[in-house]
């Protein structure tokens, strides 16, 4: 339980608390009924609860298939009318279980809650929260369930926050009302590496926003991005934790003492690495590369730029699925350079490894790379930043590289 | 078609209609691209079509059956925020389909169509319906793609219309818009005999207003009955055809030529016969049966009463599923006056016919009874109306007396 806020139980008592249930955790009559007494319980210390909740198991996948089967291509418009039912369902279930059990509970969704957004249907983004309306409404009953990841523009379009995007609306309901956050899924807080690539990860007791944010952007599947970056803005504190056990979780919070050097390790599979050699050297060449890619929003990653007497070599990775599209347009846009080579290789696996306190140590990039070789790492490209260093491994040796880095920055247990 | 509104081409491409599809007909990928075709097509004879669609298949009940798991008694605020999802889902799933063959369209639900209902949840009536949003809408789309059966109260809470409340969505909306209204369903149109009950049943061609009322309350599940309670207050042509046919169906109207005497025979089935005998000849206790029974919302019907020397008979009936309830309240009601016997009788079904001709015609009865007579019908009560008669009969002489009815009216087909 975050400290900071709950000294004692009075206190406690006037306080309110935004928690957040993820689709696994409402999968069923079960789970819904069990997350009810939950929150029941979370009323001994709450005053008040706000409840995001996301649509139940796999049902905005299966929305979206059904979706795909009637048009390939739907209009996002049209796909985030459909795919905000999920939420709507939960959230009535979930109230329909408190009423069950006594709670005075209301469901909300976000044009009734004033949730506005922009007009980026399938990834919109939080403009404001109608705070009077969230006040009368945590005025009239102990519970607020509302639908997360949805939203509604200024003329009463619908829109959807993208996946994860319940995790932002839980944020912003916390960053509006000024007060804690608990996000529970299936997973008992944050890992140091993800339990399922190494089943002796740790888990954090806490984890900075900065490194969070690089965690979730590294491809950790914790948290939405943007939710911690709400949480950063607004320093609102966060809980990770497990839905069906009382065990404390990870706080994301913005400093905390004796932060390890290195607090996690992030893995993104899939990578591929495209080098475009023997370019001119010449501004605008180096300018087209790049704006080719940010037109077709390929998601390019790890850039590194070569320069041999008078020609450039450009290497950088994305994700293997848009390969075919990326290979014929740059033909297209050398088509007039004979000596431009386009190659790519694919197989490869981004690792990071992440920690706030790198700012502060020296000899962690030694470190990192003494043990990948001791491991007989192949190591293809490296990037880093204040507090992550990053490399691209072939695939087939991500599980020893996983190994190496652990051991060396104690991310597993015992 | 509706002829009265449609002489020439020209004129057609002018003209809104507002077409009804049921949870049926949409009921997957297959049939929702089938609709989408159908809508093309109108779109020849249609300048503007306002589609109004509901749950797919079984989803309505389906989520019912959850709530109930979770909880027994939910309230009716959450039960409608529930069930209103699946007009959504069937409303941007037909919108991608009209998108996928070039159609313009648009989904909208009742709020931001501004369907404003009363507060009466599960059974919501409309109120008004925003005319401006309407026309906005139809001025940048061919097709408006709208959730039945939902409506949105004044302050934003949502509620629903009531079984078969999407027919009342779209009678509302072709009342505002002034214009036809087709309801598509499994069925060719409106017979003079459910079909299930006699396979030789007579689809009609014409149906009055106030001839459709009567059936709908007595059990004919073709159209609800509020919804043809607003087209004959705004004088909406309504034609009753099945989607996937292209045969004219039946058109409900105010008058018609060529009224048969009886246009419709419709039953019920599992009611019970109450019977309140030797009650004190006092006018307070023929006010306190009904009062109670109005009080406990008892669908009562079918009331005798008959008076010997200075006792009372009250004999009515109701629904099986009441039963219970009904006889444990009168014992406490009448638990001072020994004399008073209280019986029931269950196993009968009522059977009405109805025709708008009975007004005009003689002799309606006496064939009514005559036919009953000779098929050996036992007959335990009567009740009629201008354009009905209805009679209790047992539960198994009910094919027998459809059969003779149907004879007699001529309401088979050859």
């Amino acid at each position: 339980m975050n400290s900071h806020v709950m000294t004692d139980r009075t206190k406690k008592k006037e306080t309110t608390v935004v928690q957040k249930y993820g689709g696994s955790s409402l999968a069923d009559e079960v789970k819904i009924k069990a997350v009810a007494e939950k929150i029941k319980k979370a009323l001994n210390n709450f005053g008040k609860l706000v409840v995001v909740v996301s649509a139940n198991g796999n049902t905005t996948n299966q929305l979206i298939q059904q979706a795909k089967k009637i048009n390939p291509k739907p209009l996002a418009r049209e796909l985030d009318m459909l795919v905000s039912t999920g939420e709507q369902v939960s959230a009535s279930l979930l109230t329909m279980a408190l009423h069950g059990i006594g709670i005075k509970a209301l469901s909300v969704n976000a044009y009734q809650l004033g949730i506005e957004t922009d007009r980026v249907y399938t990834e919109a983004r939080i403009q404001k929260i109608d705070r009077q309306r969230l006040s009368v409404c945590l005025q009239r009953h102990d519970v607020l369930v509302v639908t997360g990841f949805q939203g509604i523009t200024g003329d009463n379009e619908v829109t959807t926050l993208g996946r994860g995007g319940s995790d932002t609306s839980a944020v912003a309901l916390a960053a509006t009302l000024g007060c804690d956050c608990e996000i529970f899924s299936d997973f008992d807080g944050i890992f140091t590496v993800d339990p399922r690539l190494l089943t002796k990860s740790k888990k954090l007791s806490h984890i900075s926003y900065d490194e969070m944010l690089e965690m979730a952007s590294l491809g950790a599947n914790v948290l939405h991005s943007r939710a911690v970056e709400i949480a950063k803005k607004y320093s609102v504190h966060l809980r990770c934790a497990s839905t069906f056990s009382d065990k404390g979780g990870t706080i994301v919070t913005e400093n905390y003492l004796e932060a390890p050097v290195v607090s996690g390790l992030s893995v993104m599979r899939n990578q591929t690495q495209i080098t475009l050699s023997n370019l001119p050297q010449r501004v605008e060449q180096n300018k087209a590369v790049f704006a080719v890619a940010s037109a077709k929003n390929w998601n390019i990653d790890m850039i590194s730029i070569i320069q041999i007497n008078n020609h450039l070599d450009i290497a950088f990775t994305v994700v293997e699925s848009v390969i075919d599209d990326v290979i014929s347009t740059y033909e297209d846009v050398f088509k007039q350079d004979k000596n431009v080579l386009i190659r790519t290789q694919s197989g490869f696996s981004k690792i990071s490894v992440v920690g706030l306190g790198m700012k502060s140590s020296t000899g962690v990039a030694s470190r990192f790379f003494s043990a990948l070789s001791k491991g007989g790492i192949n190591v293809k490209m490296v990037t880093t930043s204040e507090i992550k260093i990053s490399v691209l491994i072939p695939d087939q040796q991500l599980e020893k590289a996983v190994e190496c880095l652990s051991e060396e920055f104690e991310l597993c247990s015992e």
